[in-house]
């Protein structure tokens, strides 16, 4: 499927009329609102509010916040560059585990140099973001195609699946990796049924999974996260199938909190872990997840639901919002570059970093 | 320690001018509610409407629902008691996984034959439900010491301690099963740290757990059920520790759903699984766990919260609330008739059993 069969009723992350448009993902499932940046002041609130979220979407947010930051000062003189440098750097610091979002500002770094050398140019450094968002959507398009071809290789009949978190069209600029890939075994008869995770605190399935489901007409049923367990054994679940926010040299996995403990399950039951990330989720600085910065956000996502108090005032709360899942519990990596088996740190070499 | 040492600010069910008195459990931590069951079909409404939950505590409630049911009928003529064994059946029925339900209905329908052959006497007949009730917590203040005695063997210094859904004195007639342990873990300086699994979808570990041991100034966290992976490697948990709902002859145990998925995270992480639960949990007429029927619940227990939709209305969702840990993954039971290590069929029957 190319990118012109490929059509969606909403989308996460835009750009229209010279603004940021985001769908706020804190008032799904029951309204679908946008939210119109024009600054990146309102770009770096969204990233850390969580209106945006979702590691490639957040990247694709941080490259359209910094073309807001270079609009800001049209005409961008040569006075402004260190401005504009400075405001980059705040914006890679506005979520600490999520790398796309590095990614993304250093993209729009490197362009900003040349639009230096070159004089800027609003509509090229504007095209730079329009290019990482589009390359997204048809990186997760050929990610899906890879998947659906590892999902063939293993079972001849359709199979369950469990996802974790979303990892959608709403987390990507557009199809989604993990849920890409679900699509793409769906559409290709391997997959015929959904499990997805609640995934609390933030309910990013039973909110955003479910709903993105659905509006394609996937079947798919919600869980408690403490199900997976009794799902995987119960209902032959065969592959847990999840995004990642950051991927090290080894091939540890930063997910969302629950990936680890759903990985362990999955190669205790039997069944296989594939992880559908691009390729700007890998981040070969960082050498094993034991370096990798776990987010740990307010107390108060799990004392409160949809403002109500579920926990008392003074109880201690401990809210890590990733977890790292080791690389010996995943089977698969699939990025664009090409599909990593039992990850590790020469295989992720060969194939991300491009050594023969 | 002995009961006149134990004093606890509430009861989850008592006995209090010839009715049956229940905390309501659904109304906690925020409201300290106490419902009167006058008749046996508050008490059945009660047990499955969740005011009184945790297998313990609906055997005891059900013990006194017995006593209701006789009360009704004063003076308990020879007519009466078939009308009474009916009564008694349906109430058996009120919800399917937990076994000390049957336990106690099966004693108190041996107590009404006894009764038949003596004449009736209500004040004999209430006094079977008390002593089901005393010994319950009887029960508990020795596991809680076979408990110790395990902590200590394992470790020289204090650990910090995981435990899923409930198993406190408000599943139980006192004191508690798993909570019990934790009680006498604390006491003894064995155990340091309590990590509270929030348990959806009823929330049992952040509205009553957490709620449990912060009275008794235990020190508590609450967590994600999803981050149990990354705190028993991450902040270094040693033990799993739960209650039962039912345990299969070979020593499979049905708990709160998420305890599987929690024993193979412990399992693959290090951690030990400790089941604490009087012998009346022990169903030696179910030969092993995939007898066990799990009950389902309500969609809407996962679709809303506090009244609160999180969900859309026409997504399916799968309730099941108890799951079964196979015998294998458990380290330790521990019920009041002794320690069985390395749970299976004949160490089971030794132990519970009475074999020689």
């Amino acid at each position: 499927m190319n990118r012109e069969e490929f059509k969606e009723s909403f989308q996460a992350v835009d750009w229209r009329n010279d603004a940021l448009v985001l769908l706020d993902q804190r008032k799904l499932p029951f309204d679908e609102v946008y939210l119109t940046c024009s600054d990146i002041d309102q770009s770096i609130e969204a990233i850390k509010n969580m209106t945006v979220r979702g590691a490639p979407a957040i990247g694709i947010c941080a490259a359209y916040a910094c073309v807001l930051s270079a609009a800001a000062r049209k005409p961008v003189t040569d006075a402004c560059f260190q401005m504009l440098r400075d405001e980059f750097a705040r914006l890679a610091q506005a979520r600490p585990t999520a790398v796309n979002l590095n990614w993304a500002v250093s993209k729009m770094l490197d362009a900003l140099t040349i639009e230096k050398e070159l004089g800027f140019r609003y509509e090229r450094f504007l095209r730079v973001a329009q290019d990482i968002h589009n390359e997204d959507i048809q990186n997760n398009l050929y990610m899906g195609q890879l998947a659906a071809e590892i999902f063939s290789r293993h079972d001849k009949q359709a199979v369950s699946v469990i996802t974790h978190c979303n990892a959608g069209s709403l987390a990507t600029g557009g199809y989604g990796t993990a849920l890409g890939a679900i699509r793409a075994g769906w559409r290709n008869g391997l997959i015929d049924h959904v499990y997805a995770d609640e995934t609390r605190p933030w309910l990013q399935g039973a909110r955003l999974t479910a709903w993105e489901l659905m509006k394609d007409d996937i079947p798919v049923t919600l869980n408690a996260d403490g199900a997976a367990a009794w799902l995987i054994k119960d209902r032959k679940v065969k592959w847990v199938v999840v995004g990642a926010d950051r991927i090290a040299a080894n091939g540890d996995v930063a997910n969302k909190i629950g990936t680890f403990s759903l990985a362990i399950q999955a190669r205790f039951l039997g069944a296989r872990v594939m992880v559908v990330a691009p390729s700007s989720t890998v981040d070969l600085s960082t050498v094993s997840g034991e370096q990798i910065d776990i987010e740990m956000r307010s107390m108060d996502e799990l004392r409160y639901l949809n403002g109500k108090q579920i926990a008392v005032s003074d109880l201690d709360i401990v809210n890590p919002v990733f977890d790292v899942t080791p690389a010996d519990l995943i089977d698969y990596i699939i990025t664009e570059k090409g599909v990593i088996e039992n990850p590790n740190t020469e295989s992720i070499a060969r194939i991300i970093g491009g050594e023969s």
